[in-house]
C-alpha cells in the first residue's frame, strides 16, 4: 500500500484525483492538504471538506498556506475562468461544512505524519509548492523521511500554460518550486510536457457516471464547465493534470521520463519556469550543479492512464 | 538574387556557411561583417579576410562589436575548444592577411549597404547579434529597409549548449538578441530545433573534398578539429549549425516552422533563453503582447539541407 498525503488546491482536475486516490485499492490516502491558488485557501479547504464528506473519505484536512512563501509577491487573481468561481465548476456547494479540519497547519500537518510513518510517506502534490517549501524550511530533515514527492507542475519542452514558458502552479509561487525541486528528497515532475497530452472527454466522464455512484456523478457534475473552459484546446474534453501525478504513484511504468537537476526561474519575463539540466549532457560550470538529480516525465500512455482511472473511480 | 550581408564570427561552421553563400548560384553575397564570438573580433576579422583571399571572394569585410551592446555584461573565455585557438580549428592561418578591410564599422557598412539597396538586403547573422542592434539602434529606418533577417541562434523546444537553456550565439549578448528579435522587420530564428539534427560527418565532408577544389579541401582541413570536439554528440561528425541559416535563404520549403513574437531572456538562471509565444495560444497579458510575429523554425528536412549544401559547394 502506497501512504499518501495529498496537497492540492480543489479544483476541478484536483476532484478526479482525490477520487482516484481514495479508491485505488493499493493507495492509502493519509491526509490532505490544502493550498490556494485554483482559488483562496478558504476555498479550497471548504472544497476539500466538502468532498470529503460527499465521498466518505477518512483522511483527515488540514489547511495550508495562503500568500507564497515570498510575501513581496503580488497575488494575481482566481482563475475563476477555468475553475469557477467556488473553485469546483461553480455547482452547488454550502458555504459551511460541518466537517472538522485537522487542528494544524498543513506544513506541520506533512511533518508530523512524515516522521511518524518514516520512508513510506508519497507527498503528492497538485496545487503551489507552498505547504512543502514550509514544511522543509521548518523541519530539514523530512527530505530524508519522505518515501518521495510527486508534483504536478511545470513543462519543459512544451509551451506553459500562464506564460510561454510557465505553468500555472509553479508560476503561482516559483521560490516555493525553486526550494521543493532542488531539496536533497526524491521528485517525480509530472508536467505539461504529458498532462496537456491526457484528455479525458466529455462523453467519457458521462459514461462513467452513468454507470458509476453518487461520488462519479457528482464528479461528472463539477467538471462541465472545466470541459467548456477547455474548448480553445481540447475537442470537449478536459486535461487531466492531476490525475495524472496520482496515476504516476501508482502505475510510474506508464511514463518515460529523463533525469537531472531542476531549477525553477524567479523573476523576469521567464518567470516560474521549471528547467532540467539532463543528467549526462555537458554543459560550462553553472546554476544546475551539484543539485540532486531528479525525476522528469516526458512521456506518457495517456490511454492506459485514462483506463486506469475509469477502472479506479468505478472500483472495477 | 539574393542579395545578402553575412554577419560572423569564423567560426569553423561559419567558414562552410561563408562558402555555401559565396557559391550558391541564387546568392550575390555583398558583404561579409564580423563580430566577436567564437574568438575575439581581431580573430574573427582576420579569419573572414583569409577566407576571402582563399576563396577568392569579392565581397568586401568591415569589422564589427568586440565587446556585447551592455558592457557591463562580464566577458567569458573564448571557446577554443570548439572552434580552436584561432577560431579555425587550429589549421595554419597567417597572422595578417594582406587584404583591405572595409574602412567603416559593421554596423555602419550594414545601414549604409541597406539604404543602397532598400527593400532587399537579406541579413544572415549567425554570431552575436551585436553589430545588428548597433545598426538597428543608430539607424532604427533600416527596420523598414532590409528585406529580411535571418538568424542561426537560440532554442525553443530543445535544450541549448551553453546552458540547459541558451544557445551561445544568444546567450552572447542577450540585450543585443532581445532588441534584434523585438524590432519591426522580419526575423527568421534557425535555432538549435533544427541545426542540432543537422550534421554531416566526416566521411561525407571527405568525399566532397576529394571531389572539389582547394576551397572545399581547405573546408574539410578547418573543421576536423570541430568535428573532434562533437563526439559527445554526433558520430564522428558535426553540426553544420550556420549553413542551416545559408540555407534557409534560397531554401526555406526545407524548413517547418511557428510564428509568434520572440523575446531573450536578459539575467538570471534563464539568461540568454530565446522565448516563443506561438500565435493563436492564449496566455495572460505579458512580456510578449503586441511585438511583431517571427518565424521560428521548429523542423527540417535534413538531409536535403546537407544535400543542397554538397551541391553549392561543389557547383553541380
Amino acid at each position: 500500500m502506497h501512504k499518501v498525503i495529498y496537497d492540492t488546491d480543489p479544483g476541478v482536475d484536483d476532484a478526479m484525483a482525490l477520487l482516484f486516490l481514495h479508491r485505488h485499492p493499493e493507495i492509502d490516502l493519509i491526509g490532505i492538504t490544502t493550498v490556494f491558488g485554483n482559488a483562496s485557501v478558504e476555498t479550497t479547504t471548504r472544497n476539500a471538506l466538502f468532498l470529503k464528506r460527499e465521498w466518505n473519505i477518512a483522511a483527515p484536512v488540514a489547511k495550508g498556506a495562503s500568500v507564497t512563501i515570498d510575501p513581496s509577491r503580488a497575488e494575481r487573481e482566481w482563475p475563476a475562468m477555468v475553475h469557477g468561481d467556488n473553485g469546483l465548476g461553480d455547482i452547488e456547494v454550502p458555504e459551511k461544512i460541518d466537517v472538522a479540519l485537522d487542528p494544524r497547519p498543513a506544513h506541520r500537518f506533512i511533518i508530523d505524519t512524515v516522521r511518524a510513518n518514516p520512508g513510506e510517506v508519497r507527498l503528492v502534490a497538485v496545487g503551489r509548492m507552498t505547504n512543502l517549501a514550509r514544511a522543509l524550511k521548518e523541519d530539514p530533515e523530512i527530505a530524508g523521511l519522505v518515501k518521495d514527492v510527486v508534483i504536478m507542475g511545470g513543462n519543459f519542452y512544451v509551451p506553459g500554460n500562464v506564460s510561454p514558458v510557465a505553468e500555472a502552479n509553479i508560476h503561482g509561487d516559483p521560490e516555493a518550486a525553486d526550494f521543493v525541486m532542488t531539496a536533497p528528497w526524491k521528485v517525480a515532475v509530472i508536467g505539461l510536457d504529458v498532462t496537456s497530452i491526457t484528455t479525458m472527454s466529455r462523453s467519457y466522464l458521462g459514461e462513467m457516471a452513468a454507470k458509476g455512484d453518487e461520488a462519479v456523478k457528482l464528479l461528472d457534475a463539477l467538471s462541465q464547465s472545466y470541459i467548456d473552459f477547455y474548448k480553445h484546446a481540447v475537442e470537449d474534453g478536459m486535461m487531466v493534470h492531476d490525475s495524472c501525478a496520482a496515476v504516476y504513484v501508482v502505475a510510474p511504468e506508464l511514463f518515460s521520463s529523463i533525469s537531472g537537476a531542476v531549477r525553477v526561474v524567479c523573476g523576469g519575463i521567464a518567470d516560474g519556469q521549471t528547467i532540467i539540466q539532463p543528467d549526462g549532457r555537458r554543459f560550462p560550470p553553472g546554476d544546475w550543479d551539484g543539485l540532486p538529480s531528479q525525476i522528469v516525465c516526458t512521456g506518457i500512455e495517456s490511454e492506459k492512464v485514462i483506463d486506469l482511472i475509469r477502472k479506479a473511480l468505478l472500483r472495477v
